[in-house]
């Protein structure tokens, strides 16, 4: 954890230059140039500036105060990381919390000036806080960190191009059928900013940020051209007429010629830097991405790819289960973690982790993003709930898997959530759903029960999964927090489905499966899809209460249980097997 | 049914008056100058155009072909009304069937000229259509129907103002909160014109569209006056500081000095006529306008009435069907339509029929909006399932309730049918949802069930109800299918629960009460809802098939069983409760 009063002398520094240079507020997101999940060190300035290490937040620093808007996630860890700095927590989406766009609304002075780097905020980010400042006062060419955060170099790691046995298709035609789409929108031009869209279009990967294997990377496609922006500008790329220039130009590039006519942009992915430029020389058309839904849906190649994968991330977590639950002294957080890795590294086609393993004893479990540090390592005992999140980024596919372990004795109010916890994840997991159906309606399917109870839990359902690629993806969720038009669920796209229960300073319990959609009947009331599940791990009986299941849950249990015996037991031998059947709360058959 | 020729010699007329001013195609919405849901005979032109009858629908005129969209409710009844007229149906809502908007956009040439009458069409609608159109060519400012279509006189009812008793809450108070949202939101003044907001907000009740009880009006609220356009300009209003002028005047008063400042308007209730004038004399905001959401949340007074109007009515139903099960003869769909008439006239408070009944029998019921004509009328025979949904107007609140009867044997089908549809609604009526949960999210409780059998319902699950209004009002729903922001259910909200199954030329099922929100209980996962069910009418037990039951759907639908009874008994004699145990599949306690 930084020390709360460096924190404290890095602020006072920030505001001495933003009474120098006029700007009242100043606005730092969790960003880097390209609005990516997850960042290299090389953009960590919120992090800098707050202490605050969570993967998502927002700080705003005035000359009297500083605020962290941060989500339900993170709610425990952000408080404990902000004691002292002075900045004050706004827990997002709570009851009579402002919105940061709200907050600047209602405080801001007449005249006063918003500052942020351009190159870190989204278009629809800046056009909403534009309209939050009184006097439009918008500072976004300066990046005030500059001088007191040190950035580490930005990354400059190998391009490798994936082959069509890999891909499925080569970007050849990808980039055909995004001309298509270009067509139909009466576009000349799409400006690419989205790290793994790139990636994905190029068929090309690299190592430039942690657990998400893209280069840094822009990309200008017309109807002729495709021009892509690399760090190493005489890397090879999937592309064989590509353009390659180097990552330093982007700037350069906006203000030249070529840019001209009518520009595809996405406004959720590119920065206000760019867009202002582009903007000079073109004329705009705003949209999704159409690079973001054909990279959602995967084609037979990478489903069977994925299929393989998960099955064998599936065999080495079931293999850890086993290992912990029978372990002497299952040791800490950071060891078990460390042990489940171990697992994973035996896969061949094993690269990196797909994010930061959360591995979370007992009460850490409700801190909905607790990952263990050195010093706050937790030795994990013989009773209660661990639960493990964790996933793989292999040749073949990204991971994401959670499972909650029972250690040992249970309290009613454990079994209670854990069970919750399983029906909310099976009954989104035999769901079956008309055509057109958004994720967004599919959500409640998985609270419906715990509702009845007054529980829930602060975060959404399911979130789509990328093929060597970010774990999280769009446009396809399971939520009901919908920002825009919800997407439709098509056959071929994955999606997360993880439902939890967390009691602060009790425990925590989350079980995560991903699907994928497929189809399911065509009747005279039209067209059906269902899921297919990609994750075959066991849930632990021990937290299963069938009391509090109705008849069709237990079904659906039955039904899970036996789906994932019959997945794995090809792979495990005898007693591995044994305690599989043991551990699914089933008895094993003789012979 | 209207002579089909008659439509093509209409048509032949209009498309001369089309050439002659240069108009490529003519649309002709379903509507009114206030876009109500009901309208009044002098407004229906779409009708006289087309031979349609149902109530929503849009009818597009070229030289050379005619087009009707409208929605899965009427599919098979404008199949047939159509027949004849050379007009072709356009199924909304069907894959690959275009909207009014994307059909415009993809057949008109460049530079053809959209007409259509300015006060029929709302400002959202326009809008759309003028980005349909290739060059932005819309004549809006003339009505073509004129001098083809003898429009019947426009109502002039007597105006009757509620008291406090009947409303919970004065005009003043009602008014008084509107100038305070209108700040909020820095408005100088806000132009209503929907009619049932405009009845609501001064408490004020006429005749002048059938079923609906609301005056034909317009109000215009600064932040100091009160502009009422009533068609008695001599009429009582319930707010005494009301300045009245006569319904005709209301385009001169949107040309006059008066209308100044900005201006808070709904695009969805607006028309475009209107519009277009407000705008060249004021700034305009844009919103819902918030009359809506006051009137959808009840106020304990109209809750005490609805509940007591909703008991009465639930009795008038429960006996018309007691009559229907055990008579001889059941007569047929209009008589026994005309039967259920009787038994609501007995309530002292009933005024009218809140919608037109929907009495269908066998594979009538398939068609959802369904209503019996004197040339249709179908014998109800002693077997099958006999569809009935109605409601009433009454002083002290606005009913409505379907209920599918048992009329002797049925197929597995129909009883399969019966029992999704019963199970479909009776997950809604007990579910419990959190604070800020919306209609579209609950929506799939309904439907889950039946989406596993690949079976499904072409209409949103509920509606909200009016007070002594119109049957159907917003913001809430319940639909997967939303325009815009859903609306969060609040408690005072009402709003109809109403699956359904239905198989063309088989028969049709559907199972509706009408429910409203109350608080359940507050959490440390936060603040939940639940539904409370004003509807009280027995559901036919020898429709229902428990084995197709989960157990706790089972446990729902016992519950539900003893619900009704115990609100039903006061009111029965020995006989009546009786058969009511007997009807719901229960044994009458013996004493």
């Amino acid at each position: 954890m930084t020390d709360p009063s460096a924190v404290c002398d890095r602020l006072d520094r920030l505001r001495i230059k933003m009474k120098n240079l006029g700007v009242y507020a100043y606005y730092i997101p969790t960003s880097d140039f390209h609005l990516s999940e997850y960042i290299n060190d090389h953009f960590k300035v919120r992090e800098f500036f707050s202490g605050f290490t969570g993967s998502a937040g927002d700080l705003l620093v005035m000359q009297d105060k500083a605020l962290l808007w941060t989500d339900g996630r993170y709610f425990i860890q952000a408080e404990r990381e902000l004691q002292g700095t002075g900045i004050s927590l706004m827990r997002s989406g709570e009851d009579g919390v402002d919105t940061l766009e709200v907050y600047l609304k209602k405080t801001l002075p007449e005249d006063a000036t918003l500052g942020f780097d351009g190159r870190t905020v989204s278009v629809s980010k800046a056009e909403r806080l534009k309209k939050a400042v009184p006097s439009h006062g918008l500072k976004y060419k300066k990046d005030l960190s500059e001088g007191i955060f040190v950035r580490p170099p930005l990354p400059r790691s190998a391009v490798e191009v994936l082959q069509e046995d890999v891909t499925g298709q080569p970007s050849t035609d990808k980039i055909a059928a995004l001309r298509q789409e270009l067509e139909k929108s009466g576009s000349d031009a799409i400006f690419l900013t989205d790290l793994e869209e790139i990636a994905y279009l190029f068929n090309i990967r690299a190592d430039d940020i942690r657990h998400t294997p893209v280069p840094m990377s822009y990309a200008y496609i017309t109807r002729e051209k495709a021009y892509i922006f690399l760090s190493d500008e005489k890397a090879d790329t999937g592309y064989p007429a590509s353009i390659v220039r180097s990552y330093d130009e982007i700037y350069d590039f906006l203000k030249s010629r070529r840019v001209s006519g009518t520009v595809f942009i996405d406004k959720d992915s590119l920065n206000y830097r760019c867009f202002r430029l582009i903007k000079k020389r073109a004329r705009i058309v705003c949209g999704m991405s159409p690079v973001k839904l054909m990279k959602a849906v995967k084609n037979s190649v990478e489903l069977s790819h994925i299929k393989e994968i998960f099955r064998k991330d599936s065999i080495a977590l079931t293999r850890f289960i086993r290992w912990i639950t029978k372990a002497d002294d299952p040791g800490t957080e950071i060891s078990a973690a460390r042990k489940l890795l171990e697992f994973r590294e035996k896969i061949p086609e094993f690269r990196d982790l797909s994010f930061e393993t959360i591995s979370a004893y007992a009460d850490n479990a409700a801190i909905i993003h607790y990952q263990p540090s050195e010093e706050h390592d937790r030795a994990i005992e013989k009773k209660g709930l661990y639960l493990t999140d964790s996933g793989g980024q292999y040749l073949g596919g990204t991971t994401d898997v959670t499972r909650t372990i029972v250690m040992g004795d249970l309290s009613e109010e454990e079994k209670e959530a854990y069970t919750l916890a399983a029906c909310g994840m099976l009954r989104i997991r035999y769901a079956k759903f008309k055509k057109g159906t958004t994720g967004a309606s599919l959500d409640i399917l998985a609270r419906e029960r715990m509702w009845k109870k007054g529980m829930d839990y602060r975060h959404g359902t399911g979130h789509g999964v990328g093929y060597m690629l970010g774990v999280h993806e769009g446009p396809q969720s399971i939520s009901q927090r919908i920002i825009g038009k919800p997407a439709e669920l098509l056959p071929g796209m994955l999606v997360s489905d993880e439902p939890g229960i967390y009691r602060e300073d009790r425990f925590g319990v989350r079980i995560e499966d991903i699907l994928y959609v497929k189809e399911d009947q065509k009747t005279e009331d039209g067209l059906f899809f269902c899921f297919e599940d990609l994750t075959k791990v066991p849930i632990d009986d021990r937290g299963i209460d069938q009391n509090l299941m109705s008849s069709e849950e237990k079904e659906m249990y039955e039904k899970y249980r036996m789906e994932v015996i019959d997945a794995l037991a090809p792979d495990l031998d005898r007693e591995e097997l044994e305690w599989l059947y043991q551990y699914s709360g089933l008895t094993a058959p003789k012979n």
